[in-house]
């Protein structure tokens, strides 16, 4: 997979991410999750609606062995005990020895010490991509002591030289979640204006986008897509996925229930004509 | 209880599991559950929807106590930490010395070594019934080397061999679980053509299955219904509210909600309307 | 915080309700959860949906840490691991050191040995409040056995002896959830008759309570307003929002998503149309 993407136009961003969708549907990427006791249903729901397959193993002596023949892998360091971080690193062994793309997500770390260093371990490994809130991504760069759990304190813009440096730093594209999402390689930067203010009220909004894109990863290895057009497109399909069930909920609850029926109605067409993407070269 | 049924004709079984059902809820079985982190609270919302008594005790030195005061037992390997493990083995103990019925969901066996294992030694301490895909039968069997994770990549009835096989080895009912179930004690077979292909959208459509015939094999004891018939009723009745769940449904969030409000909903004389029942010596 | 409550009105309580729910909004009280798997994802929507900033921190190393930054910690017992008995220890230790109030659920101790012995040394170290059935509040004041899982097997006032005791002897405000609410500093107890029984048939129905109970105490500590106050007007917010949820409900499920939109949709007038509150100095 090459890290140079040729320039193209925000309308052939969204077309190509309406071609993962489509690819990924096909043929169901299987997601090794790696995540918090929070979210871990909520992700694999999120999962199997929008068509991967999901699959939770954090078990040490079994995760390794699993990131090598799964699709494409999520790390997310919400609530890691013991057996999770050995699991962890299993996982992303495996997964690098077997070329199998990976998501870090290092939830809430910068003030909490054992994720924080388990983080810093981990994207050591050089994620083929993060994702986090600007306070997060500031973290682990390094330039700011993080937020005050999984809230971000800082908005995706504030967190621009953080991400660009990390995603040079290791070879990662870098996710930067907030109302506006920021995506960068180090060399250009995708913004994504897509999403609903809702997804901040239902826990696991931010960790599921994660293991999407570690799905639309595992679906890009398959069409030979560039990892910072993957990220961009699990953006864009979860953003516009929330749009679709923020106009029919009537609240966090029926939001959530939305979402899963959305994620699992949203067509690769649709993608395009509710794209909000600013595509630049940095 | 008897191992032996007497023959009956489909209608016969649907009425005792309209009885069963009624029995259920008037002494609501106290189902002990040790489960995976995906489905936890899925699980324990059916149990309740249902009617039953959750209780989610995966603690050592908790959970061999507590299986034998308990109706029903579920074993279910999905996330299978150290402390699971352990629990997992004490609580089976604890289940045969008390005379509990207990029920085996060996998740995603075959390819990942820790689980496989255990469900080997869990097996060998005769569980009352075994629920699983054709994937995980046919590994339990020993006649394959699993699936790539909770899905099922066989049909049932693929598995027949293997479910009739272990059926006979530790004299355990065994159900696999598809688009038509298969149940069968290895002296006949039931199958059962209801559900609906959206229990397969949401993450412990059948994880929480193992739960509901734990429940019903608790309510068993009490009427003294045989555990091929407790099994095949907790079959019917997950897949006949899953039919009523579907038709209100716009995808799997509402579905899963929809489910949860079937089971509450459904009663006695409702399944052997809807019933798709098939019961045949082998 | 006085542990004096000055003699006030029904309708004052559900005012300092409605005023406490408005400071909660305005600045989410950062609420520190120590829970059990079962229940960890419908807290944090929960909180959430009610206005209130999760953070599920049970990670040995960190939870102490946490629990001194937090505006309110709870202590849930329902499955309480190895790492979690000993986070727990240590936040409540955090808490204290920092005077951040913190809720203790000894969700079903009195028959499960290891979380009955963790209850009493967590009960030592003085909770700002304890929430529980009854079964649970009889079992923690060492009056009974305990019940046979989480179920409540006696009414609140069957317990109001229990609940009088711990409160005196470990300074703490004791709630007993059931049909009716009851709420005492050992001083005064305040009954509360809102709610409805599908509280009963959702899980997490109670656990969720005792987050909210600690947020209202982190909100609390800004306004002032002593702990029974602040722990009575936590369950007229939840139990007034259940009562709209189930207006709305069509069983269990519907329920559980009705709930966390009225969570959000109430507001501080509608508790005190809605109260049905008594209080009495004992």
């Amino acid at each position: 997979m090459s890290d140079r993407l040729r320039p193209e136009s925000e309308s052939t961003l969204a077309a190509t991410a309406a071609e993962l969708l489509s690819a990924l549907r096909e043929t169901p990427p299987l997601t090794h999750c790696i995540t918090n006791t929070v979210v871990t249903g909520f992700t694999a729901n999120v999962l199997l609606a929008l068509g991967a397959a999901p699959a939770m193993v954090d078990i040490v002596d079994e995760a390794g062995l699993f990131a090598g023949v799964a699709s494409g892998v999520l790390i997310n360091l919400g609530t890691p005990t013991p057996e999770q971080r050995e699991a962890s690193l299993e996982a992303v062994a495996g997964a690098n020895a077997a070329g199998t793309p990976w998501v870090l997500d290092p939830v809430a770390i910068g003030a909490l010490p054992v994720r924080t260093a388990l983080a810093h371990d981990l994207v050591a490994a050089r994620p083929t991509a993060i994702r986090g809130n600007a306070s997060e991504i500031l973290a682990l760069a390094g330039l700011s002591a993080g937020g005050r759990g999984v809230d971000a304190t800082d908005t995706p813009d504030a967190a621009i030289d953080a991400a660009v440096a990390l995603a040079v730093r290791h070879g990662s594209v870098v996710a930067v979640s907030g109302a506006v999402d920021l995506i960068t390689d180090g060399h250009r930067v995708v913004r994504i204006a897509n999403g609903d203010e809702l997804l901040t009220r239902v826990t696991g909004g931010g960790c599921a986008l994660g293991a999407v894109m570690a799905a639309f990863l595992g679906a890009a290895r398959t069409t030979g897509t560039e990892s910072l057009v993957a990220v961009a497109a699990a953006s864009l399909a979860y953003t516009v996925a929330a749009e679709r069930a923020a106009m029919r909920a009537s609240g966090p609850g029926s939001f959530a229930v939305e979402l899963l029926d959305a994620l699992a109605s949203v067509q690769p067409h649709d993608l395009a004509a509710a794209a909000h993407i600013e595509e630049r070269a940095l």
